[in-house]
């Protein structure tokens, strides 16, 4: 038998064309509806999440958005049309922290629906796990079930693991927001983390570094605005609760896309 | 004890305040993104489908489309503010044929993955049974994952159930459509059928009526017209692959809504 | 065009051979892993879901069993060869009633993760909607992830809907029961439901019928009793937390077995 | 502020005890029902999935197992408890093949419908993706219903992903199998391979290691073979049609468990 090719693709499981692969090789490009709600949650507990050299944000200490997202993703062969595989939702937390001196933030926990989603996410550094998130939707058309964008406008938003509730949101649109980097301004950093399995290395991971999220061509689109709720209760088997809100502030909905072609390793934690 | 108020609801179950019904009372509103796909089956196999009195339509036998629609539904209780229970994907096909000499649609098949929706389905006369739906959404933002309403944009939409692939579609825009009625102008007709199980009448159904969708100001918006592909495949325990497609005609993808408040009873097939 | 064959089917949708509807003409036969937890509620909140013409009991005001069944079905045609459709799992309440003098339990309350048992238990009357169930299986190996049934062994079991826990119970096996029927001996009463949608006719259901579910060759095998916890916490969009346990009874884990070919109309409501 | 404990867990999550990763530190006991169907497939398609090292096992060329596995899984805090979590169900195939001399079976590909389940298999090598499984279940009660283990009996199992079916196959019982280790006597092999997203580094992942299952404590248990069918179809976006069945040999259905503390790297492949 002649030298044969080895299984390929960017992630597992590998194959012959490498089609099987959870994902494409990047660039990877992402288009969303965003649902976030502002919180503050107590200071010690969003500390004791933050990995090593990772300290609070004295500025804003305790501070933290909940997000929710419907994303549409595509790599370069037109995913998008097979929306089956290659839609998916979110959910995720990202607290306000400083590393070396620059203002962050931090994600905790993310969850999504989709093995794609997940697969990505651990290549980042987002810890996901899969849960069932949903957030209300906006149509163009006139109906009450349209939640139109516009003053008023209700929108819910959930994720639960395991059919229990980690989070549930709600805000009323009140106005535009015409500049939205007045809200959003700080880079995502995670923790990208790989355990061991053998016998006596298995306190000791294989890949653990702190990672920073790089974004090609960001853009939010149609940010609004107003009042928001957000529940976080506690639920066997997670710790998110700790980190449930002790004060509400604003919520907002937009639109977001971005591409992702590389990463920034901050810290090796191995080294 | 005092007499007790019976426990109450529009449908099961019925419980003291009703709230844990499946569906509030009328009226129901929705909201949607669609993409349909318009195509041509074998004639005997579309007339097999059709319920007693009604016919084929001599001038467009075999014809068809194929619907998949991204839903939000609100009572008046503000239920889109739960879209975990309340946001749903649907598909279905809708068959040209006559009843009494008016042009109508029937509806043979349709999937859903919410049990509300399956509820107020059956409640009309959609035959509803549950599947995995997924249609390409259009976000407004930049991004090679946007499906942009213009032209050449593509979208894909799928329905699987028990984890078979029942149906999937392509379509790419071409151009806007100015008057959605120019395309969809059928009123819908379906088959309201409550089985009995007592022996002797397991053939008798307890209710059968031929009924027609009545839907309250309805808007259709934004429609584009372009090329389309839809495949609809055998699969052990459908017949819906006997009404694939001979010939595929244009895909339309566009937003809709209507309410619901009423439904007409066409004919009793018990009295 | 010669005359056409109707379509056909038990349920629906109708189609040319009936293979598309949703069940098979009776008779329907099933088998089961069963963990049941007896508990009492408030007598008022019990009597409150009671249908017209049934009372509490006053021997067990208050008493209720939570069952969580692992179920396999089949017809007449192998159907339990296809897994994917016809197994699921369900939970559901039963209240202790009194109906004409006859000891009987009142389901208000089941859950199902399958749409064909949905439509099986709306026939019956059982007033079903679409959840997430799980139990602990006992598996025939030495592990301590078997589960054994023995004395010691722990079993879980929870029901979800949309996301949210709607009840959790645990047990702890003590010892055999060598006569299921000294605790499982009351037969079953439901009530069959179909809304009208037409206006005017909205308050008016179609088929309103206190029904017996009838059940042949019925067979409980290998039952243990133990210690048990059960919650029921209130959620949203639901009622069951008015029957949460104010004391909990027994745990019960065992086999069951039966077939449908019949049901009673104890009342027809709307005669 | 004191200096802060890092956040722990086995896997990401991590969190402050250590409760929200997906996976506790081993060991890991697993329990589980099994059908497996052997079956040969295109010796060169079966050579292009092996891993650099691994050859085609002149002996068996082609050979092959398709498996199905509910399975129960709990760590040392009665994980076994929480089914709603624990519980999960398995399809992978595994392939015959020789590596350095040593006879083994290699696996290609694996889905699981819980993360939990993906965790653990990605940090042994197993590159799982989330589908959806089932298989005929046997009851120990007098049913059409239960699949009794006995002669003719006949078991189904499927597997699918996003709406597309995988793989199906259906066994019919004939006799006991005495000594599993007759039928299923090689050691699993599997490639550890975690990727890189660093630009100029995505070609090269960051773990990338051919390892070999330890399992402790293996049993099987009342296993009994039979005649077998197998059916892999092509589906868009899955190379696992390749290695469809050119001819089925016998099918087996019996119990499993196993518990896993330790990983064997056979050969790093970045080294």
């Amino acid at each position: 038998m002649p030298d044969q090719t080895p299984p390929r693709g960017y992630c597992v499981p590998l194959s012959p064309e490498g089609k099987s692969s959870l994902n494409p090789t990047p660039p990877w490009h992402y288009a969303s509806d965003c649902i976030a709600v502002e919180y503050w949650a107590d200071p010690a507990a969003v500390a004791a999440l933050l990995p090593p050299g990772m300290t609070l944000d004295d500025g804003s200490a305790g501070r933290a958005f909940c997000w929710f997202l419907d994303w549409q993703f595509t790599g370069e062969q037109d995913e998008l049309t097979d929306p089956a595989r290659y839609q998916y939702r979110e959910a995720f937390i990202l607290l306000d922290a400083v590393f070396e001196g620059m203002p962050v933030t931090y994600c905790p926990y993310i969850f999504v629906d989709n093995d794609a989603a997940l697969a990505r996410g651990w290549t980042q550094g987002f810890p996901k796990k899969i849960g069932s998130v949903f957030q209300t939707r906006s149509f163009p058309v006139p109906s009450l079930a349209a939640a139109p964008l516009a003053p008023g406008s209700r929108f819910g938003a959930s994720v639960s693991a395991h059919g229990e509730r980690i989070a549930t949101a709600r805000i009323q649109l009140e106005e535009k927001v015409d500049d939205p980097t007045t809200v959003f301004n700080r880079p995502t950093t995670i923790r990208r983390y790989f355990p061991n399995l053998v016998a006596g290395l298995q306190g000791t991971p294989a890949v653990d570094e702190l990672t920073l999220s790089l974004v090609d061509d960001p853009a939010m689109v149609g940010m609004w605005a107003g009042s928001a709720e957000l529940r976080i209760p506690e639920v066997e088997g997670e710790e998110i609760h700790r980190i449930a809100p002790l004060r509400v502030g604003r919520g907002y909905r937009f639109s977001f896309a971005y591409s992702v072609s590389d990463l920034r390793v901050l810290r090796n934690y191995l080294a």
